[in-house]
């Protein structure tokens, strides 16, 4: 079976983001005050095969461990669905 | 009123995705091969301050197409909640 993981890595709560607090201060110069805080993280959708979802979520847990997100700084999480279906 | 915003900016489907594609073949060669497609994107979270949804709705679209996203090589999507909630 065919499985789409969408994937939501975040920089963890207590770390500061640079990136964030950049585009934080690019919106204020952009004239944007009423943006408060940003926090920028990666999407990742990857598309695999396994033989049912249990397997499929293992795979994709495993992918985020060995290298999506790296756990000292960054939190992952993940919807899976069935290809196909939205 | 203050508003959550979650951005997910992925590159446009009929592009190259060469990121994505580095991704792929890191899993390949880390015994990964049912991994079949990666595509990676961007998620930001934007806190931010505004009258109502409507005004909230516009300024996260404003602040999408003026710097977060490039919309020649970028789709973005946003969901917008009110802070406190889920």
């Amino acid at each position: 079976m065919k499985y789409k993981a969408e994937v939501t890595i975040m920089p963890l709560k207590e770390l500061l983001d640079p990136q964030g607090k950049a585009v934080l201060s690019g919106l204020k110069h952009l004239d944007m005050p009423q943006v408060k805080d940003v926090r920028v993280g990666k999407h990742i959708v990857l598309e695999l095969e396994a033989a049912n979802e249990t397997s499929a979520q293992e795979a994709v847990d495993e992918a985020c461990k060995k290298l999506l997100a790296n756990p000292v700084m960054e939190q992952y999480e993940f919807v899976l669905h069935e290809a196909g279906k939205k």
